[in-house]
């Protein structure tokens, strides 16, 4: 067992910069990662997960970082995760962390770390949720991901959280009605940012309208905050809000049921990428396989019927497990 | 064995919403898709697939018309795949459907089909792919796949084409630079949209600069084509361009080679989905994974162990299966 305790034991005294390795060791899947993440597992859960998205241009990093400075005056101390996935194109992730270094990161109970999504090994959901339990174990009371609000990818980022700000701002016309599909649902407190533009209140109304008309979802009712971001007008309300909803969590059973169906998806991605290396490693050592490449793309063979044949002895280990899961 | 022998009859006799009606199966997984999928599978191989990618508002979904319309100039049916997964909050793949109803949907060679990232099981790339292969096996001459490029998700899509255009356009600032990193090598012929911008000729020296900078990519040196895509300029080059990529990779081994590598992930894909299959109905009727939840939320037990637990006996019949490999 390859833990890393020397980097953990100064990431433990303090150490900004051994923080940060540890969280790109584990990012990289670096030798020793998952046994970190084991050593570092029994310290984590104490910390509290926001989610923050919306489309492109909503806002999310002038919020995120003034819900940082609200959560700091209360004396929280606060992660930030950025996961930026179109950062290929634009850079994002980078410039944006370059605009933070100077402000918020002077401050030490606030760690900021961006991702982008190449270079992940094992997908961007997955690092984003090893990152956040990184910061967790090491005692941030708050850990903000902001990430926009597009591809399964980023719906996945926003479920490992235990409340969700979803951002909207007026004037991106009628497709922003589009997001009560799918994301609508996902949304603990709603946010209107830039709310000094024209069409604030209809929109104000509009998603009012929408909560009144999507299925109950029991007794918390999302409220709808109006921001100024870039002014910090409405965000004292907003921290209010979101540390009344994280109260609410506590003290009902939403905040365990939330982490029980999160825990279950963290177990069974597990488990499959497991098996993954293990497909990865039998087809990499198996002969056959490059004939059976050359036979699919030549038509003869089809894929679905040998990717039934390998998993057939798996089908049969099923049967087993199923008799024998009394033992488990 | 429940395929759709008469949704594949009346799809083959010419009827355009029997094709609609088995990709929506095939998309939502449905009972009979991959029994479908395999029997339509030696009917696929013969498409050309065109990749068509470039940021937010490079102008991808006019561009996508006009090269159709080239190709239909030159007789080529053309298959159209626009993904679009920004679509939950811009509603981006209804509404380009809804534009292009009017234009050349008209024509019976052209069949466009939208996909978005919600509702689909199995992930968008999974989709996108069985959608082409489905198009492919009702004898569309070229496919091409439509998406923006952002994401992992994007990039993998783009990576089930035989040729990949990149479009630029000027004017994006320094940022599109970032561009290089990872989507620079999947280019096969370079794009630069609306050419008649200020810095369109920079642009295009930039290109050709990182072009000539990056690591040598055999033979084929991706050209640089300026298009002004509204009004249909430098597009009968760069039609001429794909006619070239395709000759090219016919004549060599290019074509082969990729799709080799293809079917290598998509074997390794599907095998993956049937196991997670069997993992996912394992752990439902196992009544000791509740209770395995629960500690791991208490923090009793760590989720990294739990699975390594689960996968030990999938470890044991991957050495079985290593020196049994020569029966297969």
């Amino acid at each position: 067992m390859t833990s890393h305790p020397s980097l953990v034991d100064e990431a433990l005294a303090g150490s900004v910069r051994a923080l940060a390795k540890l969280i790109t060791m584990v990012e990289n899947e670096m030798p020793g990662a998952t046994e970190t993440l084991q050593q570092l597992y029994p310290k984590t859960g104490q910390a509290f997960i926001l989610g923050i998205t919306g489309p492109p241009g909503s806002g999310k990093s002038t919020l995120t970082d003034k819900i940082t400075k609200e959560l700091r005056k209360k004396d929280f101390t606060v992660g930030i995760v950025a996961v930026d996935p179109t950062s290929p194109f634009t850079g994002g992730a980078l410039l944006g962390d370059r605009l933070r270094m100077q402000d918020i990161t002077s401050d030490e109970g606030v760690f900021v770390r961006s991702m982008a999504t190449r270079g992940t090994l094992g997908g961007l959901a997955k690092a984003t949720a090893d990152t956040i339990k990184i910061l967790d174990a090491f005692g941030k009371d708050f850990i903000l991901v902001e990430t926009v609000g597009v591809g399964q990818d980023e719906v996945d980022i926003v479920k490992t959280a235990d409340s969700t700000l979803l951002i909207s701002v007026p004037g991106l016309g009628d497709e922003i009605q589009a997001l009560k599909a799918g994301i609508m649902e996902i949304g603990d407190i709603f946010v209107v940012n830039k709310a000094d533009r024209e069409g604030a209140d209809r929109l104000v109304t509009e998603l009012s309208l929408m909560l009144d008309l999507s299925p109950a979802r029991g007794p918390w009712r999302p409220p709808i905050i109006k921001t100024i971001a870039t002014l910090g007008e409405g965000v004292p309300e907003l921290a209010e809000k979101i540390l009344e909803h994280r109260k609410f969590l506590q003290e009902g059973d939403g905040l365990l049921k939330k982490r029980n169906e999160r825990a279950r998806e963290e177990i069974i991605n597990l488990i499959e990428q497991e098996i993954s290396k293990y497909i990865h490693k039998m087809l990499k050592y198996d002969v056959t396989f490059y004939e059976v490449i050359e036979q699919v793309v030549a038509r003869k063979r089809d894929p679905y019927s040998y990717a039934r044949k390998i998993t057939e002895p798996f089908a049969k280990y099923y049967q087993i497990y199923k008799v024998d899961k009394g033992k488990s």
